[in-house]
């Protein structure tokens, strides 16, 4: 069974990169052996880089499920997912993934994939993109708030 | 300048935090020191657990710009990007990112920041959520699709 849901991903995955739609990528969750969700990659079509093929499925069977996790459904990607697949993949809560390619075969398809795991183990001054932390009087003010509140919905 | 921004991804974290309407997040991105766009943490309202500060202010950041990169862009954020959102700001080629508070305080109020950072640099098949590789036939024929087709966009 996992193989045919992981074929589908690559089915979808090889019609972007056939027609030029969207980046050579696809995704299919399933919850109970049943397809939930299913996408390619939609970056360049829809202009937003965070239009991933997993990322939109997780999307899709969310808004299916009207619910912001995907407790014991699987995800089957045509590649390994990305690092910013990979934290939402955690976010949702998903139980399993399985994938086809690996990072270092996006990596010589000339994605960044490989890239952006090296950088994710840098101090956050040191990566290619500089990223700051300023000290401000306020910045805690969020959590400490958020903590306070009971009538919060936490994820 | 980048105090003033900052202290704005504050204010929508706190509006979030105090009413909650959301995590406890906000985001802002300019360019040339005008604002793209801003927007807090949609996750629990949107039932979309990509829905960060940061993936949604990129979203509408490129719907501005009608395009899926954020060249010379920078991006103000209440806490240190999680792992999702770090990706993103690559794929999104942000140039600089500023943040308040960082993935332990995030981790000090119950949030999975830390945890995921600290899955990522794991092999997959020992991450929490097991991450198997499946071998098939067509696994690479996305790529070489891909990397045949002349009329594709890279991104």
């Amino acid at each position: 069974m996992h193989e045919v849901f992981l074929q589908q991903a690559i089915d979808l995955a090889v019609n972007n990169a056939k027609t030029g739609a969207g980046g050579p990528y696809g995704a299919v969750i399933t919850k109970d052996n049943c397809i939930l969700a299913a996408s390619s990659n939609q970056v360049t079509r829809a202009n937003d880089p965070t239009a991933h093929a997993e990322i939109m499925a997780i999307r899709l069977a969310c808004q299916k499920l009207s619910n912001f996790q995907l407790r014991r459904c699987i995800l089957y990607s045509s590649c390994e997912p990305c690092p910013m697949c990979l934290g939402a993949i955690y976010w949702a809560r998903l139980e399993k993934v399985y994938f086809a390619c690996d990072r270092h075969d996006a990596a010589a398809a000339n994605f960044d994939d490989s890239f952006i795991y090296n950088e994710i183990a840098l101090p956050p001054s040191e990566r290619h993109i500089t990223m700051l932390q300023i000290s401000l009087p306020d910045a805690m003010r969020p959590f400490t708030d958020w903590t306070k509140n009971s009538n919060k919905e936490p994820y």
